[in-house]
């Protein structure tokens, strides 16, 4: 119940980019481009994506608008200070007005990054929020960004932020800020149909936990007042607009990941992915993710020798494997806070209805039901952690405090470890 | 079934300015204006607006913030050249840098064209659509414009359009381009609670044939495909992001517009009723209307005497009336071209199962027992119509190509004469 001593908020937030979704979207790119005053674009991807040739049809689509257009394949997959910086050191080096990202978040973070150091004075360092960084904030215009997504995960296209790790300090930040957002995203679930069946099923896991917690999040509305605007939260906690879209966005993925993942060519559920994909970013990127994501960081960065298939050679936590490995116990600890949400989350990814008497076991059940048909890892176990690393872990968890602030339950350091314990194998 | 020789449409758009809604979102304001590098703005509103006493709450928010603010009151309701000019004219003559349009349509829409000729070269004119104007683009970066929206109904404060009446050729006209879309629209349900009661059901009634008509529309799947990005329609069609929040518009509409109509000061009502409309322009803006917007235009054009409770005094049909007034006859019209959607739309405008045996005549009872619930005109011949003004109507109808590309059922003359005839009293 609201209180006059320490009153609740009341208003909530939300923006998203403008968005050209379908089949064959991309062709009209060089359109787009000259609508946004751009001439002599530069595509950045990384050389996975590369492979799949998606970045040449974007370049062509580019040529065939009567633009010049170059292709810079070097982002890093989860990208590093120091791939960032090489990024940005071949974009100052040539004559580009805009940008492309063609790929995962990678590629799109990356293109952030780029954008931002390419027309402001400072260094990355700069605008790492403090207290890591300097938190300093781009005031010069940015060159216009057009986001191609190709996983079907992120919804990096559709948000501010650029998340990078930085290897010296041996952890991942972020920076944020308006002005990093995509002047458009193009969403062609084409794209999609190369992507591997491991890389599908963690990008869509991805999706999925972004929807399910953002839809469990605290509300925005059960969180203190904020004193003023410049101190509210660019995630706001669950809220009206958010919840139409996690509720779409887990049905979407019940319905078509598993097809996604066992047949790379069925178009209907490469659509329905990309489609769920896109709400992410158009409708619930602004709530904010909670314990999952929170556990995603350290699982990422005290990863030692875990190499994923489909990805890289290079030991590596995939991030919708990270944040998928401790769902299920996060939210049998979150149940309390909502169950009505929980079982209707349950509802929603498993396609019928849930016996309520199931309680806090519904949503982590149809979560494992769903891992385990997509060939997911069945824990944090097999990414090599054992018992010895959980005070790692937790103590990585418990400094993400962009998630801690709308999660649902106070998270404990003990109740963090039974988490992380109970992820050690899912199944 | 597609055709290789007319191949369909398989790409729609969408795009939405970033939304601060709630219970004093109003309060931060200042700040907002400038996180955009406002120092010194000007608020558009018109004289009801203005007795309200919202602008100036508004503008001791700004002053608040330690900024600079003036305002201008005069714009008038459904704007005509001659208004806009006037409006331009001051503006030009302050140091303003940056505007807030507070109130309905009519303010939201002279600030955009304000917005447009004061950093654009060229006259109102020249910017309008040809073949009435020059069809100009603005090429210049616009100002900051913050849309506060008062009366839960147009929509403007997330659209690319202003429309005007040209007083000396008796039409109304528009400018669209995504540079007049508004940086920011902030929607404080508390402002809404002074709105009179007959400017709450028009704008209420605006809102929800909005909804009906955009779920009801051609899919954008179902119309020729665009031959490129610049042909293609700034209103594409219904689809799958619009649906959701047409369907989530009318189920609040049908819940709160009764209430808060009766009762200005339920706030729960003028809550629901401020979401709703937020959704318009946040959800389903970009999908398109037809035939009860397309027959508005005539309607507003061609009346003589007409004077409507709540509004200025002068021979004016309200946008909502007009649209409104219509409807009914027009989706008995349309109800052969998707059934399934328009029995759906009474279940959620109604609140309770139709049956579907009650076919085509569900919809428009539903509205009509809202309406004659909200005290809304009879029909058009309310407004001082006959038989005799049936050809004018239709004839002005006719030209409304925008509505008409995305009619669900091709209108003819006779069609659109039996709506107006249909629509002469509806009870």
């Amino acid at each position: 119940m609201p209180s006059f001593d320490h009153p609740t908020e009341t208003v909530f937030t939300w923006a998203a980019p403008p968005l050209k979704f379908g089949l064959g979207a991309l062709a009209e790119i060089g359109e787009d481009l000259q609508a946004h005053g751009v001439r002599h674009p530069l595509i950045l991807t990384d050389p996975g994506v590369a492979a799949s040739g998606v970045p040449d049809r974007v370049a062509h689509a580019v040529k065939t608008a009567g633009l010049d257009v170059d292709i810079f394949d070097r982002v890093a997959v989860e990208p590093t200070d120091a791939s960032i910086e090489e990024a940005v050191a071949f974009a100052r080096s040539g004559p580009w007005d805009g940008y492309i990202a063609v790929g995962g978040g990678s590629a799109m973070d990356t293109a952030k990054a780029v954008n931002l150091l390419t027309t402001q004075p400072g260094t990355l360092m700069d605008y790492i929020a403090p207290p890591i960084g300097g938190g300093k904030v781009p005031e010069q215009p940015v060159r216009p960004l057009i986001a191609v997504p190709t996983t079907s995960g992120t919804g990096s296209e559709a948000t501010t932020i650029c998340v990078v790790d930085l290897l010296s300090l041996r952890l991942k930040a972020g920076v944020s800020h308006p002005r990093l957002r995509p002047a458009l995203a193009v969403v062609d679930p084409l794209t999609t149909l190369t992507v591997p069946p491991a890389v599908t099923a963690a990008s869509g896991m991805d999706v999925l936990t972004h929807a399910a917690e953002s839809y469990t999040a605290l509300s925005f509305d059960a969180r203190p007042a904020f004193p003023d605007a410049k101190a509210r939260a660019a995630f706001c906690g669950a809220n009206p607009v958010s919840d139409v879209w996690c509720e779409k966005a887990m049905e979407l993925v019940g319905t078509h990941l598993r097809r996604a993942v066992m047949n790379g060519n069925d178009l209907s559920a490469r659509y329905g992915m990309a489609y769920a994909s896109a709400v992410t970013g158009m409708g619930f990127g602004n709530a904010g993710t909670h314990i999952p994501h929170a556990n995603a960081y350290p699982i990422a960065g005290a990863v030692e020798n875990y190499q994923a298939e489909g990805y890289p050679p290079m030991p590596m936590v995939p991030h919708g494997q990270a944040v998928a490995s401790t769902a299920m116990a996060a939210f049998r600890f979150t149940f309390p806070s909502n169950p009505q949400r929980h079982l209707r989350a349950a509802e929603l990814i498993g396609g019928r209805p849930v016996d309520p008497d199931e309680g806090a076991e519904a949503l982590p059940r149809v979560l494992r039901e769903l891992q385990r048909d997509i060939d997911m890892p069945t824990g944090v176990s097999a990414f090599g952690f054992t018992e010895d690393d959980l005070d790692t872990l937790v103590s990585g968890t418990l400094k993400q405090s962009r998630q801690l602030s709308v999660t649902p339950r106070p998270l404990t350091a003990q109740a963090a470890a039974r988490i992380f314990r109970e992820s050690l194998s899912n199944w």
